[in-house]
């Protein structure tokens, strides 16, 4: 059985913050990113994938989030990734971000991702859609429904 | 008749981009927020406000966004900012992000945020909700429907 | 007589800032960066040059800074850029932060900047120095001493 | 006998990286602000102190750093902090940062951090400068000359 889920922890840095006090929003879609580089590595990945002409990449069509409580300098955040779904062309990951406080976990944040496959032509630049490499099914797999 | 649309101009900047030598995604929750900020400048108004103990914060609870086109080093970003609706205690916003080609506007990205009404109490941190200030109710409002 | 300064408005933004309420102390070198090349395009360059088997690159070298004054958000900053010194492989940059307090300048930083050139092979990811352009030493010069 | 020196490792992740494929220089100084405040953490401190009247800060009064190998996404890195002086009102860090590659250790940057003590005034938002708190001195030490 292929893995579909990940748990990745990360202290939340100064620099993440902002004057309000709490961990800046835009960073909330690092987090999500580290985690999924993260699995990828933990079942023998590598995000940076080579093909003939060019790297694949994973650019970004569409995301949601929300955000329920604050995170602050030095909190201990968990994210939990799970796969939701593997398509021909893009991955769809759902996060969810936990603050560890002692034995309790409080959801801070939760959000989905959805991941094109494309290949980067390194000589002209081009973006163009790509299925999912074989690589990548042969090794994760989306989570059983229910 | 109060403003409900703003346009934010912005040029990539290098420390924007990413290895697969395009922006991050995270970058346009930071143009639309610089975006909305600059808004709130045209109107009177600093996103900054005091009130009786404490400042008032706009922490996002809800954001869901489309990454379409890439965006690049040096591309002209246009930020078109919608007030789509102003309830008791958040402000619901949209933003459509163009590539200023010449003539052309190229659609890249867009998205909406909702951000929650909170004051923030500097002695405790503690943060809780608020209503949208009059100050801001007076001097914007939501874009007509159609 | 070719160029050797250049004057940089941005404004600080919110994200700019961290939990001390001021700006972090790593954007005042993304703030140099984005002056320089705007000095770049306002001579007709891009930092972003294609020289025959890939692109040119300004990897930085050695940087030194001195902090003075806290700059918050909403602040307008104005970077003050002057060319220090071309050498064979590399330029080097001197950077005043100025917040802009009405008619007053109010210093907040200073520093230097010594960028190398260097040529970044797009097959094989290799970076090797290679001498400033003559296209650059074209276009601007070091500041007369004194 | 306090400690003086601390070592951090990191994993260099995508969105540290820019369009020249390698780690943007402005993160240097994040990570080496990471291994300060883990260092911190690592003899029962926290970064963020309070005091009577407002909590005590750090800003950054002085930096140089010197670049000498690129650091790209995946890579691990690993700072080493040196404690090398700890004045009335500063502490003087000098950072070492290696890429991990299997047993070797390969030099990437050095550079030399002077923070100050101050203390911010959550009422009035000024800082003043401040002598390094007693629980700081009995904690930590400079390193020994030599």
């Amino acid at each position: 059985m292929k893995p579909y889920e990940f748990t990745y922890f990360r202290r939340v840095q100064f620099a993440d913050t902002d004057m309000a006090g709490i961990v800046h929003w835009a960073n909330f879609f690092r987090y999500a990113e580290e985690a999924e580089h993260a699995f990828f590595r933990s079942v023998g990945l590598s995000i940076q994938m080579q093909e003939e002409n060019g790297a694949v990449g994973w650019p970004r069509v569409r995301t949601d989030f929300q955000f329920s409580q604050p995170l602050r300098f030095e909190d201990e955040l968990r994210v939990q990734l799970v796969v939701q779904k593997i398509g021909r062309g893009s991955i769809t990951y759902r996060h969810l971000f936990f603050r560890v406080d002692g034995e309790e976990l409080i959801e801070v944040a939760r959000g989905n991702v959805v991941a094109a496959c494309v290949k980067m032509n390194s000589e002209d630049g081009t973006i163009t859609p790509t299925p999912v490499p074989e690589q990548v099914k042969n090794r994760i797999q989306p989570a059983p429904r229910g």
